[in-house]
């Protein structure tokens, strides 16, 4: 069953707490490399530009890491917000198309260790299979990706295809038995309600420096 | 002057609205692309899986563009969206680093169209310099940034470096007078409060399905 769809508001909504831990993460390990043992909700909202009611509120659903004029244990609450993220494991990924754009992702820090392995790369152009990206991920046939994806129990895909071979890769990556999708490509995706599907849309990130320059010459902002 | 900063709550608002118009933007132009004249603000939510109040507030600040029982005029919106978010214009763009994720930034579909215009990829690679990307962006030297941001009225600057030199291409595009600038690098930088800066943190959209994943391993999902 498919079904054409816009990112929801219930994803919206889901995604600004995960997007919101991730940060909360990022700023304990920040702490942690300064050996600080413990932080209130009020020096990480002041610390970070953060809003520490917003702190108080997404930590609270997750139990007490909290004490009343102490604050929170640094690496107590980073473990704990490694597990609720899920990357207290290791998930396997794989990148669909090994262009620029895929040989980029599979070199990104931060998408192949803490909680993500990168399998491989798949392609279907000969000239690129069997070359590894510059941290040594390989290049495989595409046609071998449900191979792939089963021997390795791989989690995550990621579609970094040009836009016209999109759909294809994205049925193909389902029909192999993923259970989240990562898109990088600019197009409208005819989805299957089982799968998770993030899309990136890197253009909007120039509308929000545009919209900013805009308020500068309108003397707004 | 500089300022050790993580992205603030400000920002973030500011951000939200401002995506959430670059959502309607797209929504309008396939409806436009369907030739449908008017839309209410109820069809939208129902159509795009949006919230209806939401739609109403956030164009309610940009004047009335809607009929109580015609709705909005899908056209007439569409290039007021264009023109809030300020790609009525064209805005020169230009990308620090011609590697893989350079490369495959330049031939984005979207950074380069409707509003943006990247003027040059740069690099300090002499082996590099002199090609051009596979949709015609020509690789020029790093070290004539400042001239090419002067004579090309260049905007918007991306950094598309590995980490360790992100901070000296910050420090140079600033320099050179841009005003807005685009951060791919996974490093916290030391900024200047008179530019603009978005950094784009991709390993939160791994983070988010993993999110999703440990959800439906615990069966919360």
């Amino acid at each position: 069953m498919t079904q054409n769809r816009i990112q929801t508001d219930r994803d919206v909504v889901s995604e600004l707490t995960t997007g919101r831990l991730s940060v909360y993460l990022r700023c304990l390990s920040y702490l942690q490399s300064l050996h600080q043992e413990t932080v209130s909700s009020a020096e990480l909202a002041a610390r970070f530009h953060l809003n520490s009611a917003q702190i108080r509120k997404d930590l609270a659903c997750f139990g007490e890491f909290g004490t009343r004029g102490v604050g929170y244990n640094v690496s107590q609450l980073k473990e704990h917000l490694i597990r609720e993220l899920g990357i207290d494991r290791s998930r396997k990924v794989i990148i669909a198309g090994a262009g620029n754009l895929g040989m980029a992702l599979a070199d990104y820090r931060g998408f192949n260790d803490n909680g993500f392995h990168i399998a491989a790369l798949l392609d279907v152009d000969p000239a690129k299979i069997g070359r590894i990206s510059r941290t040594g991920i390989p290049v495989l046939p595409y046609s071998d990706v449900k191979r792939i994806v089963e021997e390795q129990n791989v989690e995550i895909g990621i579609i970094a295809v040009p836009a016209d071979a999109a759909q294809d890769v994205y049925d193909a990556l389902v029909a192999s038995g993923l259970s989240a999708i990562l898109n990088f490509a600019p197009v409208q995706l005819r989805t299957n309600e089982k799968v998770k599907l993030k899309s990136v849309d890197l253009r909007i990130n120039l509308e929000l420096l545009s919209f900013y320059l805009k308020g500068v010459e309108d003397g707004t902002a």
